[in-house]
């Protein structure tokens, strides 16, 4: 058994990492393994020359990303447009506490898409952008649920960035001191952080008997289609 | 004694929350206290019409937010120029796990701060925002840490974004199932989701002795100046 050589995206002039190259990571597995590991992501995008980034839901598919809002909102409307967007994936891993302020820093995974999005409107494709949405964030629970109907598959809008154009930046590891302040006497390394469920609180309408939540479900985020 | 007044932020049509206006605050406090929990940003911005969401640390101090990076960072030198910016900050609270797919949505608090970043070269005010930055991350980290060199001032840039055009977007509570719903036999309610500290991982060439750093410094974290 041969392995594959890793499939990589094009490094272009904008997802280039400039500063650190080092932290650069153009390995479309690695980019997804970050991508299925977010919650929200920040989408930019610019309006009458004013930038703006906006928080939401998303999901990916194969080698496309799906944003999905109702069919009024702004960043909707605008990005089905065809506007050029950034679509950004954030993880903080950790706290990096040096001996200097100057070399704090933060341990984390970022995933930087660039592209156009195209609204969907293939009732199929929308359905399974849905299915994907929802497994995203808990996986398993789209077979769970009160059947789509088609009347909200409709006003949901649907959009589609592919991923051609990307990159993540990566920083892992210990402080980076200069040596000469490796004496200086207070606590170095990195305090790690953790998103965690906390107890599911469970809606005051539920029927009795359910069985309750389990948290446990989120451990098998990141597969997709899970 | 009479209540005062909450101090308002001006709705104007960029930061006028559209679709749910319930969810739109625009009380300065309220919007700070948002700032000051948030570990990292994103910072959009457009070079060459691509707009770009760029995650980055950052520090409040009365009503001016502050940026740092190094004087070669691509965004440290657009952001000098005097582009608009947008400054976005999402804390991610909890899954509303409702009995439709249309119905799931999160909690979460995310705030957006529109305007333009002016580069600070008061070597005091320089200062005075790495101390915010460092502080911002771990209470009362600052004076522990071997004192910032002249040289270290320099070679950080910093911005400053006044907070004067900026609004927060909140979404709390139960899903919001429609009525012939909540007889569908499937879990729903809220799952919170909670950043918590690790076990502090010690740097390699950590003098003997110190004292462990505990992560419970960490629950002061959102007091200005702290």
């Amino acid at each position: 058994m041969r392995d594959t050589p890793p499939d990589l995206l094009p490094m272009t002039d904008r997802t280039r990492v400039r500063r650190v190259p080092a932290r650069g990571v153009f390995d479309r597995a690695a980019i997804y393994r970050i991508l299925d590991e977010g919650f929200v992501c920040h989408v930019a995008f610019a309006v009458d020359g004013q930038p703006y980034a906006i928080p939401t839901g998303y999901a990916r598919l194969g080698d496309r990303l799906y944003l999905h809002g109702s069919a009024a909102s702004r960043m909707v409307r605008q990005l089905s447009a065809g506007l050029d967007v950034c679509l950004t994936v954030t993880l903080v891993d950790g706290l990096v506490l040096a001996r200097s302020a100057f070399h704090h820093s933060m341990n984390y995974r970022s995933v930087v898409v660039l592209g156009t999005a195209r609204p969907v409107h293939d009732p199929e494709e929308k359905r399974a952008a849905l299915h994907a949405f929802t497994n995203h964030v808990v996986p398993g629970r789209w077979p769970e649920l009160r059947p789509i109907a088609d009347q909200e598959v409709k006003a949901t809008a649907v959009l589609a960035l592919p991923i051609e154009e990307a990159s993540a930046k990566v920083r892992t590891g210990p402080p980076l001191d200069d040596d000469e302040d490796l004496a200086w006497p207070v606590w170095a390394g990195v305090v790690p952080l953790v998103t965690v469920a906390g107890a599911p609180v469970p809606d005051a309408d539920l029927l009795p008997g359910l069985p309750v939540f389990d948290p446990a479900r989120l451990q098998r985020r990141g597969r997709e289609n899970a």
